[in-house]
């Protein structure tokens, strides 16, 4: 009782401490939303001390909010607890608990989650929107998974390539998979794990129209993992109707999703155009006096850096048809028309993009010249 | 038992992560040696989630390696425990039992501690090489000290001037302050902690000849709180006979240290300008033809930006008598000294070091130059 | 003929590269107009092709123009042509010339200024506001002086303590420069030249009521001598009642002004200590909670980084007694004014200015707290 | 004569300026040498006051060491003099000559040239390798070719895509290219003037034979046109015998050469593949335990980011296909080569280069593995 004042006394401390100035390059993640749908910047598989992880639950809301994410879930392994003799709590719900204390005093979204673990071919899985992470104890992962669906989760399979369980890196669905995913236990897969894409779980999303997945997976922190190292923390981009739990359930379970990790964009066709799409905009569209040489200024408003080539008939007067928009910064074209045109089409290959193994997308803009 | 070895396999995981090339400026703390004694950088105040920090113990050991500190200290609040419901554990020596798994892989001392936490007038205070702490936790305070004294404890007196308990900023001593350091029961005092830097704090030091200590009093992430705002944490450096814990144990009874924050530097005078004497060392010093003007680069082997007003009877050529020599860095002097001379006296006034409240050390150094 | 228009082409070549981005830090230099005059950035001492400097005089137009000074002059030897044989043009007003034409289509004040250099003692100065400088190319300095004084300029000594003239680096006056004195053909010095701030210089220029000047003295590229040195270039804060040339010379031979290299600012205390108070701007004043602690944030607004030490009776809660404000940042001081206050007098010395040799001056500034 | 040792004067004194820090981020370009050749960095079109540009010839020689150039050549325009009332010299070698002087004191390879301008369609030529520039100035330009060639001169067509003389970007070869190419006297053709990189001219460079050039174009400073902008100055690696004259000659009448603007690099097949071939060297290559993924280093030794797309049968474990090496760092790549290989063909496309237009050399390197 006596100190009960005692938290804020200390946090208030170290707020005193007079800034000079503060070096922290921006690592806000920024994606626009896309036409119908809000883009909410999501990260659904993180550990904190209850389960194998470092750090108390608020750490991890304060890490979402100095990345700008949406959405956050803490993802504990239920039957993995090496914290066991200091944190014997028997109710798994409690890092969830937590966390919602800290999150509700900001305008970030907390999703309650559970990893159900199992050694290959089980594998490692999260579901999320869970109600109570206890039922999910139990010594069967078939009954896990019934489990799971009964509470309405949403599941998805953590790291298929992971080499400790696929020691060649190339995952195919076990009889236990498939059955999950006929009887709606399993519905989405990790193409991005930390910083490891895989492509073969991409064909696997695809061929089992499974939603498309990038997480950190989060153990130690966030600015050791990936910060110092110059890197985004992977997530998934999540199209919804709103930004509510309901909506953004509901966009999973539709697979609306993009994965991101630095440069690099994965999602099915219909989600990652209409994303780079909405990503880059226009600016001072303009011919060159005397000339068919059309200048023209595009704008990343992403916190990724894009990188183009030019599919277009026309050629480029002072840029190589490979080139990189910066994050949050612009490049301008200058592209030779050849005569004056009131409509052009840009047309560029995402190269950081992959709509399917090997296949980058070919973006479109129809951009309306004034005269 | 099945999860035995996920530990390790997940910290691989994040290992594998491929590395572009890595943003991090260098944060490690260097400070040179003085005739006689090695200098430990030692952090002897923090928390993690065994008291109000948000961090296992292991974290702290890991922020400590890459600061490039000899020695830590985790001192809980063995009467404040917010996590309780969490954390039961009745042993107030988990903390330390835990980190202890986590240093004995690298070359980090660390030293068991604890802190005895009141209301003003006793305040806060740390109790270092303790044996149990379990014992400490009684309910007067005076009782607590006789404890720590008993197990042969170092202890020091927490940011004094702590406004959320001497909202005048100003500490004085009480009697029961008084009575602890006639009865050998306090040792030191921090006259830096967080950010803050006491110059009452530093008077009573001097008045009562009490150690000299500086201290991040982390309970987040050293990353947040000093890292990304371009602030290196808190420390004690400590001139002790050798690397080890008794010796360090004999060099903060002795009073041996200098307190460090970015560039400020505060201890007494027979600590503090020895540390500077070896902080500076000097290359290259030769006349420019044909003149009287000397020419010497000083070198700055530690980590702190050094802040120099010139006090010789001569004047320089090129630099403005007030001048910084960055951490790491150098800095070229021309000197007129009017005539040629054998031995050059360089004496300096160290802006950024204080010996006692707005007082300022004046180093010399005697370089014999080459004819 | 036919070339007429290569000229614009070629520059309009340069500008059509696409930028992605550009790497350029700031080095846009700043200083604020202090009560009843103007403040005007100027560099008095340039080279270029038309003596021994090494670039067109357009050049130093542009550069001028990145360093956002508000005055130039090109200030050519007249005696000492290097490349005459290249460039055998007699009329020495030909740099001012082909500057003018460039400063013209700009925000830039030129002013026709020439050097008049001999060996010692007469050395090298800089007469500006001339109208023709070749008049001034006579064999006897006498007359140079005082033909210069005939077309009303302002003259000044050029670095007095160069060691190619003076090897011990330590000026005084010869005949030569106080009959100058006397005959009102002397009224400025540079104290500082290049990089070099002279001590001896300052202690002249107050002796003898000159007015103190800074140059950069350029002939090569100020990007290598300075920018890419991580230095500003030196300049003279001119302070006049408007910002034409008839104001700016009032002001030179009324001696009000500062001489500015990085973080280093000399000047006669009516001048400087006006300067420093516009340097500094106050914002979010108010006690801590509970507390006599004020905290208050200094904004600098200058393109130098301020060095301030505190003066006050009051001591700091969480900084050291010397503080830097960066150029064009901020830092927050915790004043323990013991009781609440409704008049604050702030008062540093400032330790990277001078006003003689050895003394800094000291600011204050009357803040009325809000209550 | 009293002047004489004015200039080394003033230069030392810039050199005297102590310097604290340096803040210049490396600009030095850097590109292996090639089984059986040396690689010269050249740029071999530049200007100076002694036809359009700016500055004094010395500058283009500290230019070229600060950007570790090999060969530079100053190509004035002999037709075009705007600078000529105040250099009036008839000579049109002096260039050459003043600048000579300056690169015989450093490493640094100087070729006499000249530019031949013209308006379209006879255009800008530049000839190197002349042994006098004055018998060129003829009103034809047919005789300036042919004076060109009776010198031993190697001559190139620049910017053929420039807007001011070929308003759609899009360059044909007229009758006069053509009839200088029969009669060997056009060698040459720029891809990469300035930052302009044109996909037309490298289609005429490979139909034609003419051997493919980069060159800055520079008439102000290297430092303001590009590496303020973040740029590196456009340069032609040049593929000779030895590191002299005569082999830069050889080697470039017979087409060895590949011309660079950051990231950008054009050439034909069999110059680009070596280069790139020779530009990653491989560290580090072993399994990871229990596993069949090959971790491996690739290091890029060049001063240009270099841009893959893996071409391999195998997929990455944690990395995207596309991926930057950037300039003078390490990319680690773990490869899911499915089964233990001792021989491993890294096949990779270079997206930043082309060896036609749109068309990107595919490189491959063997890799013996240690067991």
């Amino acid at each position: 009782m006596k100190f009960q004042s005692l938290v804020i006394a200390f946090f208030a401390v170290s707020h005193l401490m007079a800034q000079e100035h503060t070096h922290q390059s921006s690592r806000a993640l920024e994606f626009p939303n896309i036409p119908g749908y809000t883009t909410l910047k999501t990260d659904l598989h993180q550990h904190t001390v209850f389960s194998d992880g470092n750090v108390w639950p608020n750490i991890r809301v304060m890490e979402a909010l100095r990345d700008n994410l949406d959405v956050i879930s803490l993802t504990e392994h239920i039957e993995y607890q090496p914290h066991k003799e200091d944190i014997p709590h028997p109710d798994r719900n409690r890092s969830y608990e937590i966390a919602l204390k800290e999150a509700q005093n900001h305008d970030l979204i907390l999703v309650h989650g559970s990893e159900i673990t199992r050694q290959a071919p089980v594998g490692h899985n999260n579901a999320i929107f869970i109600e109570d992470a206890n039922p999910l104890l139990v010594d069967d992962a078939v009954n896990s998974f019934a489990e799971a669906k009964k509470q309405g989760a949403f599941v998805f399979w953590n790291h298929p390539a992971w080499y400790a369980q696929s020691p060649k890196g190339n995952p195919v669905l076990s009889d236990f998979q498939k059955e999950r995913i006929n009887k709606g236990e399993l519905h989405g897969i990790e193409v991005i794990n930390t910083g490891d894409y895989s492509e073969e779980s991409l064909a696997l999303a695809l061929e089992n129209n499974l939603t498309i997945m990038g997480t950190s997976d989060i153990h130690g922190l966030i600015d050791w993992d990936y910060i110092e190292k110059g890197h985004t923390r992977p997530i998934t981009l999540v199209f919804a109707k709103e930004r509510t739990v309901e909506s953004l359930k509901e966009a999973l379970f539709a697979g609306r999703t993009v994965a991101v990790f630095n440069s690099l964009l994965v999602g099915k066709t219909e989600n990652l155009v209409p994303l780079l799409n909405a990503s880059v905009k226009f600016e001072k569209a303009k011919y060159i006096d005397n000339t068919t040489i059309l200048e023209i200024t595009l704008r990343n408003v992403t916190s990724s850096d894009l990188i183009f080539e030019n599919q277009m008939p026309y050629t480029f007067y002072s840029s190589s048809p490979v080139f990189t928009i910066p994050a949050g910064g612009t490049k301008t074209l200058q592209i030779k028309t050849l005569e004056k045109i009131m409509d052009l089409t840009l047309k560029l290959k995402a190269l950081g993009a992959y709509v399917a193994p090997k296949e980058h997308p070919i973006v479109s803009w129809n951009i309306r010249l004034e005269e």
